[in-house]
């Protein structure tokens, strides 16, 4: 226990510090520095390269909203692909659908996916899922040599777009991904902070229309990143109907309830404007 | 223009950090220290005895909740008051409502209105309209003796419930709420983090409960508050029917749409759990 240790992101000209009581693990792997630090108010939290990818406390809000908005506007999705997500959040909500049959999670850096069995033992229950299957490698090479058709539902749990993650944004990813997906299915991916990541979530709604045919924003809050006010981009081949397409409500949602779909997809204006 | 100074709020073991370019308003009031700050970032904030109040970014979400959402659920409302709420965000949004005839703001310090004025341009615009009656004085006084049934819908935009705003979660303020308010009236307050504040949260719950006959909890986000997932207690004495009343929808609105009605009072599960 640390009496004085303070753990800080800065972005710009903002910067958010959290008291803390333990550093757990910390290690450089090939692509990033991996941590995990133990604070008073966050729970553990794991941070990438100083950056924080996800705290206990406040994780809820964003696995819940990039898993349960998609499989909400879907029906019978049986076959999914999660990019990133190394801390195991995303997977686990998939895996409380009994119509999934497949959960494919392609993380750059095994690095993360071990710093997270060893210490965020709640995010990380989905990786001994008999649906799910790992695989380390570059997510723009596997996702341009899977099958076609082959996702009903491909998210995108990246970091921000910078180094190896800017090409989660570009047109040739959003062009592969296409290709992979079903007719019917769905692609989302955070899409950055219309209040403090303008640009990135500029580039990344104009990269993806230039792709998809039907797209539409989500938005939610993430306490812990930068701006709180976070969004979602979400595509597809065939019209996306903003409508529940089914009543099954996963269970142990913490942040997530049917009644959200319409508000998150809203478009409040503050969003509406930017991408005019 | 300062090249290094920051502005910090402590809240427990977080802290949150802005930039800062210039020092635009300090001044110790009777009751508080009064600052109006101009950061890199966050555009203009306000700091009260050294906690944000407002950012000139982010103010929309907090002021656009706590007013849009209860004119959401009441017809042709006439008679308002709105209790703290100097910086005056919250009566610019009650003042797009054509309904609207009464507007009165109880703040107990002048001063915090005379910093809006000077330095606050987009929040301060409603204090000329001749609806607005302005009371510098202690709102607990000034319900006590306000006529029974005067007001149709009572908001409390207050600083957290400590010092001199405590008595703004009390029983015997509930009271004499509940008095003036019309039959079909509407009270709604902020009340604290669920995330980072929860005994303030249920406590004001607890005892609006004891006060009044039906009660419901909204959600919301304020990205510069501590937790930033937010929540607001409404209450009245007749059913509070969760759907729209009407059919206006107010101007120049950055984050309120009439869709978020139902997701904000949708109650997620980790607000539910705390109130069990």
């Amino acid at each position: 226990m640390f009496s004085s240790l303070w753990v800080s992101e800065q972005y710009k000209n903002t910067a958010l510090s959290f008291k803390v009581k333990e550093i757990l693990f910390s290690k450089q792997s090939k692509f990033q520095k991996v941590e995990i630090i133990d604070t008073y108010d966050w729970g553990r939290i794991m941070m990438l390269d100083g950056m924080m990818m996800v705290t206990e406390k406040d994780e809820f809000f964003y696995h819940e909203t990039i898993s349960h908005l998609p499989m909400a506007l879907l029906k019978d999705v049986k076959k999914t692909l999660v990019i990133g997500g190394g801390d195991g959040g995303t997977i686990r909500e998939l895996a409380k659908y009994p119509s999934v049959e497949k959960i494919d999670l392609v993380e750059i850096d095994d690095v993360v996916v071990k710093a997270s069995k060893k210490c965020l033992p709640e995010l990380s229950t989905a990786f001994s899922d008999e649906r799910v299957s790992m695989f380390f490698e570059d997510a723009a090479e596997f996702i341009k040599n899977a099958e076609a058709e082959s996702y009903d539902l491909i998210i995108v749990d990246s970091s921000d777009p910078e180094g190896f993650a800017e090409c989660l944004i570009g047109t040739d990813f959003y062009h592969s991904i296409k290709k992979a997906l079903t007719e019917n299915g769905l692609f989302i991916s955070q899409s950055s902070s219309p209040l403090s990541q303008t640009e990135d979530f500029k580039k990344t709604w104009r990269n993806l229309n230039f792709i998809f045919p039907y797209n539409e924003i989500a938005w939610s809050l993430i306490p812990t990143y930068p701006g709180a006010f976070w969004s979602f981009v979400l595509a597809s081949k065939s019209e996306i109907k903003k409508e529940l397409a089914h009543d099954f409500v996963p269970e142990n949602c913490k942040f997530w309830k049917p009644e959200m779909l319409q508000a998150l997809l809203c478009r409040p204006n503050y969003i509406a404007s930017l991408i005019q």
